[in-house]
């Protein structure tokens, strides 16, 4: 029997990342800051504004899956360890994206959830290597994943013996260009009913476009979200990357105000 | 400079279907009802509970858009009749998809709004007839149409003078098979961004499974609809066509006494 | 038992537009011209040159189902009749694509062969008419049609009488935005194996680009298609509709030269 | 300028493998052999077999990107011996998947050629660790993956120092599920135009049923492939793993001898 389904767990499971717990009592859980670490002002800057918005969890990346070998790739463990010193500094859990198992000892010591990206989700190896530690996991559906792959991939940390799961519904690639990619709230519902695993989404990367991530993300939460994570960035336009889709500290605020 | 635009037009359309009003003082508008017209018992049955229920219009094709010559093809202009005559006892307009302009005259007769199917979303032989009349139009998007194809379709509409025009996303067609089609929120908070046009969406057709229907309607209000259409049957295992995804007469009062 | 299967009948079907064969003697049997009747000068030139190359059937739209309404329409029954005279000129059978049962008789007058586009493939009302005809008909798949849905839209044509029914794979939507469309070829290949009705590809509208259209041409025919249909423009720069996937009369005599 | 793009090149690369050489005067390149090592028996089998009909190298997988934790994961080590020894006995280069930089030295050791496998296509960290090998590489298109993500996946191997890249398109993930996935011979096409690299297609991957297999490994060819990898096995119905797509050893001498 599958270790993620219903069947074999009725009741929900909670993944607790410090004081905060998925699919428990913080409900919606909010994950917040900038597609990448970029300097310690920036990143600080950002912390303290998402702290004071209501965020409860911080993310920034240190080592970025790019597409293209030119782009900015992050900076490396340096970029990881800013993330522990302000997510200290400010009192938030922090998560950031691991792509190697090479770096894995780094992530068990800096960070207090690992991101497993959309690129990666049916990387095997990083999955098995996962599965062997009690660290939190964030799991992101590939872009041209199934539902029923989306959850096997979470089989694999459960199966072996990471039993601290949560997905991520982050947009499905599709026909549609108007928006960078589709999110897919029938498969989130769907994960809801059939799995006892907390699912939050990341309107950020599903619109591609800040102006529509308030939208989305509330009806994420309608549709039984655990929690969003959200791109803040306190100069989008100044961004290394992905400023198109990143909120300003005060649309941030915005809409935190309204949930 | 496109009609649809908001760059045309700043403030919002409102499409007043007898005394209903989309984009404007019923938010949300709810259409509700059987797929199909199946006999005048059914009909009544459902108009009645959906009434009670709080629905605003009432929907029922008489002419159905199959997939296969083999299934069942509708009652036609007796069942628009029935439609007609349920509407009359219960109070509630009535919706009912128009498959060919050679029944043009008998829908203008017998319904309040007349429905454009995804199937037809592209039959511009159609648009261009409907677009000479004032009859308040619900065009549904195609599953394989984009957002700038969709709203090129009403601007048929709008350019042929009928600006009663409510836009209705009813899922496209994806990779991912586990519901019937994927609801696209994204593109529906995009033509809200763009469009001052009302934009509904069906999340019947959309999951194509009636456990899920609930929750993508709640996610579709919070994107920003202006309202849902529901397939609503007292019988669901018993219809002649959709019973999937249709609600229970209960389910559905349970579903709007939430909203 | 689905009348388009083996099952129904395990030898190939043959339909005859004039003394051409598809599925028969004629193999492959190449569909060239313009995407659309511009005037009859410009038909002229193309219908000679085409036929000087080899093709055996010549296309030309009259009517055009344009996604904007602001787009050029077509010439109407003005250019089918130019379209039947240059097809008399120069001794070749031709095909327009009907988009609307009012215009039925004069197509059954003016054309060889009926086309039945990609945008009313599920048109039930215009495949019912055309199902009452005797005339030939090449269907289109949709560009959101599965293979099932393309088959039962053609199971409407024979159904209603009428088995001179060639199909059209004509490429599907898919993330890929590279070019225009997907040649779904394994779809081709499997109609092949499943149905006795002829198949065709269209790798212009398929591609997008006039330079994949010789290397798409030459792999439908090996997938095991019975023709193509190509456009082809003697000024593509100056096409009123398509330039881009058009070929010159000279690509086209090359393309024709190697097959 | 980026390194893939004829821009940069104008002229083919040519990949030597063994005496075997993609782009150059071997064309088609034909892989054949299993999905994966089961043993040494059967291994051999299909390997004399393969070699007599034809074939220029051998695969066959060793370590397995399963979908399913509870799936058989391959042999391994073990398995990548057996094929070395199998690939000398019978006189052909081998290649086979790597999932994992942790073994990239048994490879190095044991395999002519690497295969990075479609759900690896963007682990940047496997392929800036073979991008500092000498060691050909045959890359393939991840599903969800657009023709721009894919080339600048191979950029990742170019910029890092290894020239030795083998392209291939192995089919993408559309809304239509009649086949397993959609050959893209468009992307195949267009990707022969705009780089140097050799490419061949994966007709077994791409279709999913052996009986589609010759048609579009034959149109493979047509648009423009360098080659193919096809799955043979002596016994497909006993077959580990994608029994459904394997050719007998008859069909695919069958195949060969047509080619």
């Amino acid at each position: 029997m599958l270790k993620y389904s219903r069947h074999h767990q009725p009741e929900n499971t909670t993944v607790e990342v410090g004081t905060v717990s998925f699919g428990g009592s913080h409900k919606p859980v909010i994950i917040a800051g900038p597609c990448t670490v970029e300097s310690e002002e920036q990143l600080l800057k950002i912390a303290h504004g998402v702290k004071k918005a209501g965020a409860h969890i911080l993310r920034g990346s240190a080592f970025k899956p790019r597409t293209s070998p030119y782009s900015f790739q992050g900076l490396g463990l340096k970029g990881l360890k800013m993330l522990q010193k302000a997510g200290k500094e400010v009192g938030l859990p922090v998560v950031s994206e691991i792509m190697s198992v090479e770096f894995l000892e780094d992530f068990l010591e800096h960070v207090d959830m690992l991101q497993i990206g959309a690129r990666n989700m049916q990387n095997f190896d990083l999955l098995k290597a996962i599965s062997k530690t009690k660290k939190p996991v964030l799991l992101k559906r590939g872009m041209g994943a199934t539902v029923e792959e989306f959850l096997l991939a979470a089989e694999y940390l459960l199966e072996g013996g990471n039993e601290k799961v949560v997905l991520c519904e982050r947009g499905i690639r599709t026909f549609e260009t108007s928006t960078r990619n589709t999110l897919d709230l029938n498969s989130l519902a769907l994960i809801k009913l059939t799995s006892h695993l907390p699912i939050i989404a990341d309107p950020s990367h599903a619109t591609g476009r800040a102006d529509l991530v308030p939208a989305l993300g509330r009806a994420a939460l309608a549709a039984g979200a655990d929690g969003l994570i959200i791109e803040v960035h306190h100069q989008p336009s100044e961004a290394l990357c992905d400023g198109k889709q990143s909120l300003t500290l005060e649309e941030f605020g915005k809409f935190m105000g309204k949930l």
